[in-house]
């Protein structure tokens, strides 16, 4: 057996993967469905509370972290894991995505970004290294690269150049792992296919990461406002290149429908603010639709927010105390939506994952 | 054994008192603290993580309850207990105090007080009767009275009347409260001690209440913006003219001060919004005095708030941590903050008991 952080494929059924992504800090089973904490937080939840959903893996930002309060700061306090209380496995996305979200007050050359920070208007320069040296301090199980993701709507040869920055990024961000023997240390790094919407771009940006041998493959650039089948064309492009053996991740996606849609196309990882931001604004994921729980219908409504889910909270609380919170502005109403979100979440994944072992018998 | 509700005395030392009150949901050790959830939820705290703090009682505001979801709508849910998932005691304050605060915007009379909605500005009516209604509705394990607190800085003939009125109120309160059989149906009822600061007033309230014979005694009126001197002044009068078995409840007191001082006028209960809300406000408790959470001293403080703390936060987060929490405004530093400042005061509590019992070997 390998040591980690590697990946194990455990079955395939038809495009639908079930695998085991080991880490010194634990493994977690795929597919899988990664709560995010940009700040090394879940929002309004405690980690005992994160573990209690059912949830393996938790994503934080390690742009944002370097920010604020500062990655050497957290190394010096013992690094990420012990900061913010969570001992399972954890990924850190570089900040990219967040970066370019900017735009116009973003400037991208060769060798980095320049852009204002969003605490103090500051002037921040970030380099490919210095991206990894942030996730080096941090000490995630898992750290991407950092990528340069173009707008959505960007020019053709705006996003040619993009994808030849990200790749020239991307080979200079594995080497410099290799050098400080990262892999040894337990920490495995993604690298980012990106490419936009131009089949073409999609498949030279999979052929070419695939060659600089990351330790698993993320698909960027999307869930920023294409349509679906633009997302299921993407899909199609990339995922197909890439070696069987490694975990793929969809970044920033999304809802319970485009999880049955992407593990069919063979995906392996996902992580989204869907569950706690809903959450926050009131609104449930039940296996028959959203609710919003402010609605009147729920004044009185004795029943739990579904009643086949044995989450914390519709284990304890009606709909009815629900909408109460809701409605009074209680924090706690925040609080126990995102507890049952993310449940139904880990729920969904865990049914996807038990549906693959039992196609495969 | 007598069936609850009922108060224990178990032991006395000097003044401290060590006493036990029985409920059908369980009893509490006394002195106790109680924590408030005014609108039926410790704010941004679940049950089962105000249980871990050591919290056997809960406070909620049966005035407010009724206004939002309604007390006839809690109770066809099931009743308060149910509504809120906590299986422990529960105390409703009649919402006098909060009332009686609106000041220029509510109009007394001997039969009950007109007010303005702090929701919705709607004219509403509480009279003594409808407060106790409202409280057998929502099914508390003990019950307050609706009193007159006039205000800190009230002319004489205002505090003379409001003490006159309070104790009518009482009387049919008290009356009503065994017409229906409370005390059969497990729901203690606690009189109102007034009075302000006039120490004749203060001991006429509390005889007259006392003849009245309720399940408690409740000092109202106080910590309001009295020097700590007039407190002391009107539990030396008060306190001394209540049944030695009978449970003595000082209503919104406080500060770890104000309850060493008490316990030894003999008072065996508190209820107090500060943990909660100096929690909020990134405030917290400990042996050495409060601390600012935002403070930049602690920007890489890897220890716990306190290190004899065992508490959730004190056992998993650091003063760090909790910094970065509450300079990135995330509603964790709040929650975190709070069941650490809750279970400070719970284990002052238990080690005001305890010391109790020791002097007494």
């Amino acid at each position: 057996m390998t040591s980690p952080p590697h990946f194990e494929l455990l079955s395939t059924d038809g495009g639908i993967r079930r695998g085991r992504f080991h880490t010194p800090h634990g493994s977690f089973e795929t597919p899988c469905f990664a709560p995010v904490g940009t700040y090394g937080a879940i929002k309004g939840i405690t980690p005992a509370q994160i573990r209690e959903t059912g949830t393996e893996l938790i994503l934080a930002n390690a742009y944002h972290l370097s920010q604020r309060p500062g990655a050497d700061a957290i190394g010096r306090l013992g690094g990420l894991h012990k900061f913010m209380g969570w001992d399972g496995p954890i990924l850190t996305d570089s900040g990219g995505y967040q970066i370019f979200s900017l735009d116009d007050h973003c400037h991208v050359d060769s060798d980095g970004v320049t852009f204002q920070s969003v605490i103090d208007g500051a002037t921040i320069r970030l380099s490919p290294e210095r991206a990894l040296e942030i996730q080096r301090d941090l000490g995630p199980d898992i750290a991407m690269v950092l990528d340069h993701c173009p707008a959505g709507d960007a020019a053709e040869e705006v996003v040619r150049a993009a994808h030849e920055r990200t790749l020239d990024w991307a080979r200079r961000q594995r080497d410099l792992h290799e050098s400080w023997g990262g892999a040894a240390r337990g920490q495995a790094v993604f690298g980012i296919v990106q490419g936009g919407i131009d089949p073409q771009l999609r498949a030279d940006s999979a052929r070419q990461l695939v060659a600089l041998d990351f330790d698993g493959y993320a698909i960027g650039g999307l869930s920023v406002g294409e349509t679906k089948e633009r997302m299921r064309q993407a899909l199609d492009t990339a995922v197909p290149l890439l070696p069987e053996g490694k975990l793929r991740y969809l970044m920033g996606v999304g809802t319970p429908e485009d999880f049955k849609m992407a593990v069919k196309h063979g995906i392996d990882l996902f992580d989204c603010v869907t569950p706690t931001r809903h959450g926050r604004f009131n609104e449930a994921f039940t296996r028959h639709g959203r609710i919003k729980m402010r609605n009147q219908q729920y004044t009185e409504d004795g029943r739990p927010i579904d009643d086949e889910c044995r989450c914390y909270t519709c284990q304890n609380f009606s709909r009815a105390y629900l909408r109460h919170l809701a409605i009074s502005r209680e924090m706690l109403a925040g609080t126990l939506l995102s507890i049952h979100n993310i449940h139904y979440f880990q729920d969904l994944m865990a049914e996807i994952r038990q549906g693959s072992e039992e196609g495969t018998r």
